[in-house]
C-alpha cells in the first residue's frame, strides 16, 4: 500500500472517467485504443493519460496501444470496483428515491440493498422493487448481514452529523455525503461530498460572475 | 481577468467550503473566525486557508481574524454568487424532481425559474409550486426572457451531448451535467460534472477496495 500512497486524487478521479469511456469504447466493439483518442475522448492530453495510468504499472502495449478489454480490467481491480459491493442509502427523501432509480450504480460494481430513514410514515414503503424502506434501528443487522461497507447519505443537512455516526458505528466505511455539511469522521473511514450549490458556484466562477473567472471548465 | 487565470480549481473548490462554514458561523452568532478554526472546521490547514484566500486579496484583520459578514460577501462577489442567478433545469425525471425541490440552490444565490423535457407526457405537469414542464422548442425563448445562464443537465446519457448542444443554442453558458457522459462544448462554456458512480468508485479506492489503497478522505 505504501507504494502508492501518494497517488494524486485528480489521478484517482481520472481513471474513473477513462474507465467509463472505455466502456463506450467496448460496447461500439472496439478492441484497442491509443492514449491519445483516450485523453481526446474525455478532454485531457494524451500525455496525462500514460501518466496517470504509469501510477499502477505498465498498461500500454507498443504498437498496438491499449487493449480495451484488458484495461477494463484493470482499472476496475485498481478502483477495487471488480466485484459487486452493497450499498446502502440512509434518507428516502426526493434525492434518495431519485438515486435509488439511478441505474448507473449497479453497472460500476455497487447494489443497492437496503434503505433506511427516521420518519415513522415513511418504513416499510416500497422504494424499488426488492426494497422496503427501514428504520435506523435495523442499521446495525443489515450492515452485517450483508457485509455493506458504502452508505449514501441523503438526508437533511441538521440532522447528516448524528446519521454519518449511526453508519460509521454500524460498520459503514465509506460515505457518498449530499449533505451540504462538513462530516466529521474518524481516520479510516472515507467520505465523498456531493455538495451541488457547490458545483453551481465553480461554473459561476468560471463563467466570471464574480470579478475573476477564469474560463476553464473543471469536471467532476 | 488575467491576473487570476492561474488560481487552482481546488482553491476555488474550498472557497465554496469555506463559504458554506461561514454562513454556519453567522447563523450561529459569530462575528469573527480565525483561519485554524475556519480551517478546522473543514478539515483543511490554516495555513491552506491563507494561502486559498489570499489568491484573491487580503481579507484578516491583525489581532482579529476574519470578520465573518465582511468575508462572506467577498467571497460570493468572487464566485459571482453575490446576485441572483436564474437556473433550469433539463430533463425531469426523478433525479430532476429531486432537484428542484433542492433548497440549497436557492440559498445560494440560484433560482430555478424552468424545467423542460421532451416526453410529451411531461409536459404542463407540475415540477414545483411555481414551474410547469415547458417543451424543448420553449427552450430558447425561455433563456432570452428570464436571462438564463445556468442549466442542470439530467436526461439519460444517451441524449445528453443532444440536449447540452440544445441547451447552449438557447444561450446556456454553465451546465452542471449530471449525466455519465463527457460533454463536448465550445470555448467559453463551463461544465461541471456529477458523476454518482465515480464519486462510489473513488470512496472504493480509498478503503483499499482495490490492491492500492491510500485511505486518505477526498471532498468535492
Amino acid at each position: 500500500m505504501a507504494k502508492f500512497e501518494r497517488i494524486p486524487t485528480p489521478a484517482v478521479r481520472r481513471l474513473s472517467l477513462y474507465l467509463r469511456q472505455l466502456e463506450r469504447f467496448r460496447a461500439a466493439d472496439r478492441r484497442t485504443v491509443s492514449s491519445r483518442e483516450l485523453g481526446d475522448a474525455v478532454a485531457v492530453s494524451d500525455a496525462q493519460v500514460r501518466k496517470d495510468l504509469a501510477y499502477f504499472g505498465q498498461f500500454g502495449h507498443p504498437g498496438i496501444g491499449y487493449r480495451i478489454a484488458e484495461l477494463i480490467d484493470r482499472v476496475r481491480r485498481i478502483l477495487g470496483t471488480d466485484k459487486q459491493s452493497n450499498v446502502l442509502i440512509v434518507g428516502v427523501g426526493n434525492l434518495g428515491r431519485a438515486l435509488a432509480s439511478y441505474r448507473g450504480f449497479a453497472k460500476q460494481g455497487f447494489d443497492l440493498v437496503a434503505a433506511f430513514d427516521d420518519d415513522a410514515r415513511k418504513i416499510g414503503t416500497r422504494l424499488t422493487e426488492s426494497i422496503r424502506v427501514k428504520p435506523m434501528d435495523d442499521l446495525v443487522k443489515t450492515v452485517a448481514g450483508h457485509q455493506i461497507r458504502f452508505g449514501i447519505l441523503c438526508v437533511p443537512a441538521t440532522s447528516a452529523q448524528a446519521a454519518a455516526e449511526q453508519m460509521i458505528a454500524a460498520g459503514i466505511r465509506g460515505i457518498l455525503n449530499f449533505a451540504p455539511v462538513t462530516l466529521q469522521v474518524d481516520a479510516g473511514v472515507a467520505v465523498s461530498s456531493v455538495d451541488l450549490a457547490v458545483h453551481l458556484e465553480q461554473l459561476s466562477f468560471q463563467l466570471g460572475g464574480g470579478r475573476y473567472g477564469a474560463g476553464k471548465a473543471a469536471d467532476v
